[in-house]
């Protein structure tokens, strides 16, 4: 009774390895649940001769990846290759052959999604990404198809597994920040070269999908304006603690109507953030993810979990994989939801509040100017509290909401002050 | 090119009222954005003639549920009337008429799921229910679809807004259970008979549905063993502060071998546990709420908003009838993917941590009493804190893991002591 289904992979590192144990894990009861046969066929990798994982039969291996995405007993790709290069052109091969589509790559969706959607569409075939952005965290399918009635206004979330566990260490143990790398690195959080991480980069691809989603129009890893973790300190966290703040880095995209063009426009932001320690991100810790979206009807929602791992992406994958083979079997299968290019507010033109730390000299008329500068940029505090004295003395100030133009115009003129002799880093403040 | 679906509702309550304002305002969005034009054609009211909303055109009205449910002008039936009486026999009719159906009815759902479940299979339509469990938050259909490859092994949620709220107030304001009752009546969260949030029937219901799906086999509303939060003591949140808990009722379906038999069974109970303040969930406040699920590959996943109120109900109806719109439109449907009843683990059989608290009469030997109980019957203890003297003094003991039968049996032999005067609510502990 049951229907076999011929899956290709491309790419089979830890992740593919992964994925491959997991798929013979739950075969036999996908098949009994389903009624799905899902047969490995064969994978795609760059050298066939490399020696692998011993439990993969070597006959599956190929080096010609159109072996996979062009060859008629494939019915399905999976790929798990990663990069935007040559990848981009196998899987719109893959769609343009008519193979559902499935894969973990954030880079190639968060840049050329717009092109595979509409390839899958023309093609008539689905187009799955779930492993893509937050990878087991089952966020994409409820935003594709639970929230057709819903307007979403913000998406925020604690996307990047690594940072999250740099700064829960720094937090909680009062380390470093090249401490708490070490530790990430140690414990294969983060690569030895963590930049996609610290920078936000990596954080930026998934939130430009996730926002494409929950948006319905097209945003682009480019798109994102990206503020990493480097130059934390560990000071800040002692006085965000007082605060009654932890630190985190939040990914966030807001739409919302332009007041002059009555356009809908949408602002995305990865940065570091001092979010009040009730709202449920701040109970986030480790390298736990999480994403809450705002919508008109539903509310806040939160969707938590681990965002990286070799098992919960080939989770995801194989959800993913298993709806791709229904729908196949069933002859239809789902647009992604996506339109034209998102219009963008820039960056600048977004309100937070904000965090702002000054070391100054100390002596009479300084703070009286500090505010000063501040007030005249249109930036108002909420509170201002200094600790130490004379020329140690540092200032801590906490704004009301400012458009962000106004407080770096402010930061600039203050770097101008003879008085103040080192400004801290800048950090927004998550307002509920 | 856009397809018009008729939309039959059952009920027009607040609810209804809601949803009918909610699809109006987003009807051409959805048709622009999905090609699906619904169009609300007919009502079913017991009293047609009752005074309504004067937003809802009164032509719309029916007394006779029949021309909803077996209707020829009706393409799906969004049923939002409550109730396991009546209203079963109307959605079988109209599943047997080929209707795809879209309910928010625990009740029904957590008591008849199958009978219902079956009829939409053996009609090849679709059944729809995310709005029945946790309203809002988008778990059902994630686990209906996007988890095919994943076996769950544990559900675990605070379920309940009403409760949720109550015992929030009593955490952080210092108040007794009979002010935090009022006070959320006074909101509205808790009806004048508030007995089927306190006592857990409510929590009951949800968790059969959610168990349902995530383990694949039926759970039902009888089948979860309740203790309600009557009688919580504001002593207790002081004594778990103490300890680092907070108190919150949970639902907790757990999904395991049994060593003897090798059966996978399933044990579902609600009560309220004390939980580590480091917890996700610790942090879930007010009428929120929040559902956590464990796979084996995927790990802990958590859901968290709205769990009830009229708009977010709203839009979990809607986007089950747009999604039930665009499958009627394609000609295809997806079975709900429960199969026969679950394999019961009876509640006695559990394990978990205890928090017990005694009021003893202080005298030589009576701690060495107590404890002797305590380990004849197996229960391992990890910490005694007393607290006051004499006559008034009393004991908390928290416990390790033991199994619940041993527990309670020990707490039975307790209760024949003399020295010991009263036993407060034994509590479970949740582990992580």
């Amino acid at each position: 009774m049951s229907q076999s289904v011929n899956v290709g992979l491309i790419g089979c590192g830890n992740i593919g390895t992964s994925f491959v144990h997991l798929l013979r894990a739950r075969a036999a009861t996908i098949e009994s649940m389903n009624g799905i046969d899902l047969r490995l066929t064969r994978i795609a990798v760059r050298d066939p001769h490399k020696q692998r994982s011993e439990t993969i039969d070597p006959a599956l291996f190929t080096g010609d990846a159109g072996e996979v995405v062009d060859a008629d007993d494939i019915d399905i790709v999976v790929e798990i290759a990663g990069g935007a290069g040559p990848v981009r052109e196998l899987l719109l091969t893959a769609l343009k052959a008519g193979k559902p589509v499935i894969t973990a790559n954030k880079e190639l969706v968060a840049k050329h999604g717009p092109e595979l959607y509409e390839a899958a569409r023309s093609a008539g075939v689905d187009l799955f990404f779930e492993a893509a952005a937050v990878a087991a965290v089952p966020i994409l399918r409820p935003l594709r198809e639970s929230f057709q009635g819903e307007e979403f206004q913000r998406v925020l979330g604690i996307i990047n597994g690594t940072t999250n566990y740099m700064l829960t260490r720094m937090s909680e143990d009062g380390i470093g920040y090249d401490e708490a790398l070490a530790q990430a690195q140690a414990l294969g959080y983060a690569e030895p070269d963590a930049s996609a991480d610290v920078q936000g980069t990596d954080a930026a691809s998934k939130l430009a999908i996730l926002a494409s989603l929950a948006f319905k129009r097209a945003v682009l890893a480019d798109d994102v304006r990206r503020e990493g973790i480097v130059g934390l300190e560990q000071e800040d966290f002692q006085i965000a603690s007082r605060f009654g703040f932890e630190i985190k880095s939040l990914a966030v995209a807001e739409a919302a109507e332009n007041p002059d063009t009555g356009e809908r426009e949408i602002g995305a932001q990865v940065f570091p953030a001092l979010i009040d320690r009730t709202h449920p991100l701040a109970s986030v810790r480790d390298s736990y993810n999480a994403v809450s979206v705002t919508g008109a009807a539903a509310g806040e929602l939160m969707f938590y979990g681990h965002g990286a791992g070799q098992l919960p992406t080939s989770s995801a994958l194989l959800g993913d994989l298993v709806a791709a083979a229904d729908q196949l079997r069933r002859g239809t299968h789902r647009p992604v939801p996506v339109g034209g290019p998102a219009a963008l507010r820039p960056a600048d033109e977004l309100s937070h509040a904000f965090y702002l730390k000054l070391q100054i000299v100390e002596a009479p008329g300084v703070l009286s100017e500090v505010t000063g500068i501040l007030g005249r940029h249109g930036v108002s505090i909420r509170s201002i509290t200094q600790e130490g004295r004379a020329s140690q003395a540092k200032v801590v100030f906490i704004t009301y909401v400012t458009v962000e133009r106004a407080l770096h115009a402010a930061v600039e003129e203050l770097k101008s002050l003879e008085s103040v002799r080192e400004i801290g880093r800048v950090m927004r403040i998550l307002q509920p």
